[in-house]
Parts: C-alpha cells; sequence; structure tokens
C-alpha cells in the first residue's frame, strides 16, 4: 500500500473537501482518501492508479492539482 | 405571491449556494428561491411562511442571515 500526496487548489469549503473526496475515491485502486481544506493537502492510500486520475477526479469535482 | 429578500453571510462556493436553497425550498409556503453567491442575496417567493423559518432554514444549511 503506497501513500501519495498531492495539492488542491480552490476549495474553500468543507463541501469542496466532500466533492473532492467523493471523486477520488471512486477511483478502483484507491483504498483511502483524505482532504485537508486549509492547505489543500490530498492524501492517497492505495495501488495500481495513476496519477492523471487522481488528477482527472479532481478536475471533474470542479478544481485543480497543483503541478509540482 | 410575495417576493422577500435577505442577505446570507458565509457562503463560499456553489456548494453552499445549494444547500442554502435546498434548506430553503423545503420551507411550506415557499414558491421559488434564488441564491446569488456574489452579494449573498436569497430572493424567496411565496406566502405564509415567517422570517425566522427562513433564518432556521439558512442556519440549518450552515449559514446565517445577515441582520438588518
Amino acid at each position: 500500500m503506497t501513500i501519495r500526496r498531492y495539492t488542491v487548489s480552490g476549495m474553500t469549503c468543507e463541501h469542496c473537501v466532500g466533492a473532492v473526496r467523493s471523486e477520488v475515491e471512486k477511483i478502483s485502486g484507491v483504498d483511502s482518501v483524505a482532504v485537508e481544506l486549509a492547505d489543500g493537502r490530498l492524501t492517497v492510500t492505495g495501488d495500481g492508479y495513476a496519477d492523471e486520475q487522481i488528477r482527472d477526479a479532481v478536475y471533474e469535482a470542479g478544481y485543480a492539482l497543483v503541478e509540482v
């Protein structure tokens, strides 16, 4: 099980946090998801998914990953 | 049919707008609800409801009416 961290921009409230979490949780291979509103940190635990899927899920929720 | 206007504080995104609209729409006598994110304006069309019910519904959604 691998933990990866991302940063999401544009979230303003806990509804936004829930929308991001909900979309990322749908990805096959993702085991658990934590989202922090204060700093935009998205922590994903799982295996067998690609960063592009995370990016697309965040976009689907209405937000964007901060590219690092 | 009467139109009344209120101002809601604390909404930061369209999810917030939807949460307020959803709660206010539940009030008996409310016919239609419009919520503007930019200025917090809540416009309610209907009859037979009380301002206190609007205030309570907005609070239930997680926000507050600006008292005028």
